[in-house]
């Protein structure tokens, strides 16, 4: 919990830098919001809420038999709600509804945990967080440029280093679609292009030949791919079409700005080969993977002009990203990036040896919370060893020891766990003494 | 959201100081985990899920219709999940099964949201947030003492300064029922007691009277009660017997240690009257009021000896308390104590005014964020009035605004939105120009 608060707080505080807003909204959609938007087998995985009260009611009163109804249908009838299943449905939901009374554009961020009927099973969780945050409301690739900067800062500053942001466009991939003359089955084709990584170009080549084109031809499309590993050596490969042009031209406005924010360029790279799965993107799209870890990618969104239009909310223009935050975690273990953090729970244990030092233990903790120390007073006099002990199990760093010379000297015992070393100080000191050790 | 987050964060930063660490626990528990804990009422609010899958199948297999089964009955058969209805019986449950990992004392404290399927009305929502803290494992009145400086620094940190918190014992409680005839009679003295505040001493009389004293006798007893404003004062009046001294002492270290540990001693009252509802207390209790608001106690809570019980491991005592939310938030609002925190969203806007300017606005935004400034850079060249009104529908106090004039010479010309003050400074200045500003 620590590690994930603390995972959480670096990213919130990057999110709020850029003025992204927090926003929450409820566990509970009507069911009727979320059904249709994930395709069949997600309408499945979502979790429906049983009416309160009799449920059945409304059924008997029209006389149907509970019965004879299809569990499936039943499900719809007696349940009104369900917990929501991500946060980009019921963002756009707000979005739709509250129109009249938000200032465009507007930046917002979210980080609320969603409920999937999942099999549970390691890495996947019937709850768990996620953390989103969109620009709607606005063309401005402006948006996509911060972002990147976004991305780059709360990983730095969770002590990634290497890592890759890919991009690609698409409408490079709707280009891309007609020079391998797959002109209008952009969609299929990046169904295909997707699975590169799994599959191989081989493979590949065979799904893009079902699709009309040569064996041939698809061979010779991917390795132009593959070669073109930047924008400038992409455009000496590829002639331009104005679908590639829109692209490119889209992507290095948005390299140059992030450059100009102070981006390092070698963590954006090009990548024509990025498809991403969902459709509603229609501008750049990106994902970001660290280098090194055996992991998917760990965040990941695009550009999309049409968020709100399900709600019956057309032309709204947007751009938005997640980080998924059990994959992050679980990268940041890996690389040992939590072991600081461990410590940041209680910091310091007052230990009393008798009555006496029991009740100067009381103002010494005290001084202690006013210099922002995570302090406990072990709550009974007992056996140093016992609250020691107590100490080590949470991994307290530092103990206060006072016995009844401290007390009469209002004087203060400093035991450093990990060392053994102590040393006695006047409690005037005592702040100190520790700051310099404070995690 | 921002002044909720502020609330939040407040509380937790008291919270970790005094040693609590952060706790979750899933939002759906086993329905049967909850059932049985709240009273019949509450049975019927808790939210039930409908099981995943088929949720028919099995009363199908055993031939059962499920049109003759009992609707409350039905709901049990066909959702084994529901979603949690306070933080309490999950947290007892966490113990329970947690408890050969735990080290106790433990010391948790929990903020989410809980589910209730009231009608929503004014003051009350369908999903709202619960914040607990608890120690278990250690019958030490240090807890009392501690939560008594932890209420007081959270509503003094939040600018609260006249507020009491009001303490009894159940021991008081039981000895007073004794000393009123009505030994053993504790639960309906307590009830009757209650309601004090509500119906007044006339009424509480002649409830005390149907248990069976005569109304003079629960008069007298009313009157002395009331007149026992001090433990002192209290101790005068009523001769001591086992109960009221095993209290009265209890409550005097309380008292005693709360004070060394710097608890302004007005803000702690002894009330005999008060009674709280939940039954599982069983030592202290105490409840908060803020003086000259009408609102009912913003925290409560109080020490038990058996929350795990229901849960098959008996005998770890524990206190515990909660901030309710919602009050606290209206009481801040009533008392304007919100004001500031309104700017704590973006604090500066950056506004450019060609496309030069722009360019140059993406190193002036991430120079202001470099300093840890909220910052938002208008996403579009466009009138400078188009993007001040963006800056006052979002009460961002200060914009930098940049024309060519300022990119050729290196400079910012700031406006303070508020006074409509200007001026023109260098880059490198502009930093030391605004972080007196910072709010």
């Amino acid at each position: 919990m620590l590690r994930r608060k603390y995972m959480l707080q670096v990213i919130e505080h990057v999110f709020e830098k850029y003025g992204f807003a927090p926003l929450e909204t409820p566990a509970m959609e009507l069911l009727s919001v979320l059904t249709g938007k994930y395709g069949d087998e997600g309408d499945q995985l979502i979790f429906k809420i049983l009416n309160s009260g009799d449920f059945t009611a409304e059924l008997k009163q029209s006389g149907e038999s509970l019965d004879s109804i299809d569990p499936k249908k039943l499900a719809s009838r007696i349940c009104e709600k369900a917990l929501r299943y991500d946060l980009t449905v019921p963002f756009a939901r707000y979005v739709a509804m509250n129109r009249g009374q938000l200032t465009f554009p507007f930046k917002r961020y979210q980080m609320q945990p969603v409920w999937r009927a999942d099999r549970p099973q390691k890495g996947r969780y019937r709850e768990f967080m996620q953390c989103d945050a969109d620009v709607v409301g606005t063309p401005s690739l402006l948006c996509e440029a911060e972002i990147m900067c976004m991305i780059s800062e709360v990983l730095t500053n969770l002590g990634i280093q290497d890592f890759s942001i890919l991009i690609n466009h698409r409408a490079i991939l709707r280009g891309l679609a007609t020079k391998a003359g797959l002109g209008g089955m952009e969609s299929a084709y990046c169904t295909a292009l997707d699975k590169l990584d799994k599959i191989g170009a081989e493979e590949v080549a065979n799904q893009l030949h079902l699709l009309g084109i040569t064996v041939e031809a698809a061979k010779t499309h991917l390795a132009e791919l593959q070669a073109a590993q930047t924008l400038s050596s992409f455009k000496e490969i590829f002639n331009a079409n104005t679908d590639l042009d829109l692209g490119i031209q889209d992507l290095e406005q948005v390299m140059q700005w992030s450059t100009s924010m102070g981006l390092a360029s070698k963590h954006l790279r090009f990548d024509p080969t990025l498809a991403r799965g969902l459709s509603y993107y229609t501008g750049p799209i990106f994902e970001v993977k660290v280098n090194g870890v055996q992991m998917g990618s760990i965040s990941g969104g695009g550009r999309y002009n049409d968020l709100t239009g399900l709600f019956g909310v057309p032309d709204i223009p947007g751009v938005g990203f997640s980080f998924g935050v059990d994959r992050l975690y679980d990268v940041l273990d890996a690389l040992g990036k939590f072991e600081e953090v461990a410590h940041r729970g209680t910091e310091v244990l007052v230990c009393a040896m008798d009555d006496i030092s029991f009740t100067y233990g009381l103002s010494v903790a005290q001084k202690l919370r006013r210099a922002s120390l995570k302090t406990e007073l072990y709550p009974e006099v007992s056996k140093l060893k016992k609250q020691l002990s107590y100490a080590n199990s949470k991994r307290i760093p530092i103990a206060i020891v006072l016995g009844s010379d401290e007390a009469t000297a209002e004087t203060v015992t400093i035991k450093w766990l990990d060392s053994g070393k102590q040393t006695t100080v006047a409690l005037q000191d005592m702040i100190d003494h520790l700051q310099p050790k404070k995690v």
